[in-house]
């Protein structure tokens, strides 16, 4: 929905746009504040105004209502020139995507959204050119939730693209809402990509002073420039403090809070590594040392697969047409990775058909078996398959492209149970 | 599907029944193990052994195979006599439905399945009738993913009817796998309960040495007994260790993790109270004191309501027909409680349609708020409400409650708002 007629006419006779500071007399009441976004469901006759409070209002606009212009918009940043780059560092392409880390849209209309260009946050952080040339490959921004499987496949494309022109890793800034389903993605397209890729993101946006998008931007690129560790990996905050950040895996990460600064966990494994606030780097495990290898983005994605949380009274009448449309299901089942015997008979029903149905659980933590009780193994014998300690998320991605590279379901079945990119593993290293 | 014409005529020949322990030669090979109930998927020529090993073994029996009894099933343990009341002692009546707290079943099929009656378990752990009368109420036997709708309506009416009967407390077995959906249907069917309902299960099965049903048991019975503390709570293993036990509130809690004895966490809440090895209980938070009262057992629910975890890539027309035959949608969002745009539309037509939807977040930790990002207002201005820091599991039953006990969906709505069984927080007492 739009404004309507007469609103659209009156912002346009005052020269009143997106960011303007207003006043507005509407029913007996006086408001100051910068002109918001229309919402795609508010009325046509209400105005958004974000007060300097920072609090939005809708305020309906009568015939008599009175508007005024007091400030034109800010001005949009201007581009930046060129940086230049310094000898014997390395080069880091940070792609921004997007997200929370890019949202610095106060100064101009008030809304929080994507909209700080990605050289403007290199020259809020000037820390991160201490240890690399940093350029910036202008691509998406948008907010994570709106990510879909062709901005992956354009990602792993762009960052294979930049790895081959020569960057010593990429750096990616993403809305932290989806960045263990982009990271997944990027692990399985990108294979065993020859450099460090790194999402980066912020909870709360640039312009706070609780912000951690610098500390964030710095400990991802410290472990870009020094961590000399191939693969796909997201940084972020470890701790409340600005004291420890932690490198997760790609394929095991996941936003475990709506807030806090340490939100993502590692689930089923350990952070590859940890930073300290000097930016020394401590590793867990075994790393994968960088190469001259040329990237390869195999991004093929099969987008007919769902994912679905099992539930007590979860009606299979009411999922059968999708699962039986879809060439492959998730579950995030219970416990072990269990459903209820009623859902059995469409599970069989979905298998039989040609579609690939694959068992998670939705403890998030542990190892799935359907060898243990009768319900599992009755999933077993319907054509199921548990996939060890995989997350849902990363099993949704990873059945996707797992049928998008096989002949066939089963082929598809041996490579969703086979180990790609550490997304999952045995009893043996589970945390137990 | 049973077993072909032929197997089933050898198997009643031989007298060979489930549980029996067989001797088979077949294709050359001789396996020794209890005959197990047959798989429904299974071929109807495959008898399943348990091998002394533990492993199950499918055997396709040929015209020539040879199938042998060596000994009958373990005997079914017999019926105990009733237990003697001793005076001072509270009143707990104990409740079986299942699960691997109640499944012992090794020693007559093999099969790991709900066997143990409950009385076996008050035989098997004396040390529960020291602090209290135990008396047994026989119910259901079964997995907790077998768990339905109507199981939690007979469950709150029983503990009702226990209470109102004299029990000073209620104790009931259950499966893990569900535990927490149960506990939330418990919490809101019985509201103010005037005496401690609690749930209590296990992680691993009686007869294994490392099995936490004993200790569970002992301290859920304590917290009955002694805690003093009117209200629906999950009593598990807090630690690895038998040193520590949580006592949850029923809508705060989660199987956090598919094996571990500490699998069971509370989320975006402390557990009520921790009891130690010795049996002392520690509250952190004022507690509602037992009553007097007579139990009221609000059972109603509407069947027709889903839940969807949102996903990138998830497309809103496969999802529009489900959607709009519910009364309503608990979405799983990212974040704050986020979908992407796509998906606001369908929102909007399943709201407009009268369906209450309510958004939950797959970080499980922390607030959602539909107020930060656009995102959040256009779901809002589509109808959307999002309930704080409810988990989505907590949240799916209390919208069944909600709408089976409201006049209308806005009635519906407000009660979704309204903190009933401390199933939601404020940001104050959120863990920020």
């Amino acid at each position: 929905m739009t404004y309507s007629v007469s609103l659209s006419k009156l912002l346009e006779n005052i020269g009143a746009t997106e960011g303007s500071k207003l006043s507005v007399d509407s029913n007996g009441k006086t408001y100051i504040g910068r002109l918001m976004p229309h919402h795609s469901f508010s009325g046509g006759d209400i105005l958004i105004l974000k007060l300097s409070s920072g609090y939005n209002i809708g305020i309906r606009i009568y015939a008599d209502s009175e508007v005024k212009v007091l400030e034109p918009p800010a001005p949009v940043p201007k581009k930046e020139a060129p940086l230049e780059k310094k000898k014997g560092l390395p080069n880091i392409v940070l792609i921004g995507t997007g997200g929370t880390i890019a949202s610095n849209a106060d100064n101009r209309t008030g809304a929080v959204r994507p909209a700080l260009s990605v050289s403007d946050l290199i020259e809020a952080v000037p820390e991160i050119r201490e240890s690399a040339n940093i350029s910036a490959r202008p691509f998406l921004s948008l907010f994570s939730e709106n990510m879909n499987v062709e901005h992956w496949q354009e990602l792993a494309e762009a960052t294979a693209e930049e790895i081959n022109n020569g960057a010593d890793a990429v750096m990616i800034l993403h809305g932290t809402d989806t960045m263990g389903y982009t990271a997944a993605a990027l692990s399985f397209m990108l294979g065993d990509v020859p450099k460090p890729v790194v999402l980066v993101g912020a909870q709360r946006s640039p312009d706070r002073p609780s912000s951690d998008a610098p500390s964030n931007l710095i400990a991802a690129t410290r472990f870009c420039a020094k961590g000399g560790a191939a693969g796909v990996f997201v940084v972020m905050h470890d701790t409340l403090e600005d004291d420890s950040f932690a490198v997760h895996i790609g394929t095991r990460v996941r936003k475990m809070h709506t807030s806090r600064r340490d939100a993502f966990k590692s689930i089923n494994a350990a952070p590859i590594a940890f930073l300290d606030e000097e930016g020394k780097i401590k590793f867990t495990k075994k790393k994968r040392d960088p190469t001259t290898e040329k990237a390869v983005a195999k991004t093929k994605m099969e987008r007919s697969v769902i994912l679905l949380q099992f539930y007590p009274g979860m009606d299979p009448s009411l999922f059968e047409g999708i699962m039986m449309r879809s060439k492959g299901t998730v579950i995030v089942g219970t416990g072990l990775g269990h459903v209820s015997e009623e859902m059995i008979p469409l599970i069989k029903k979905a298998c039989d058909n040609g579609s690939v149905v694959v068992v998670t659980s939705q403890c998030l933590g542990g190892m799935t078996s359907l060898h243990v009780y009768n319900t599992g193994r009755d999933m077993l014998s319907a054509g199921a398959i548990s996939v060890k300690d995989m997350l849902p998320e990363t099993a949704y991605v990873k059945l996707m492209w797992a049928l998008a590279n096989s002949k066939d379901a089963e082929e598809a079945k041996k490579l969703m149970m086979t180990p790609l990119a550490e997304e999952m593993g045995d009893r043996r290293t589970a945390d137990v």
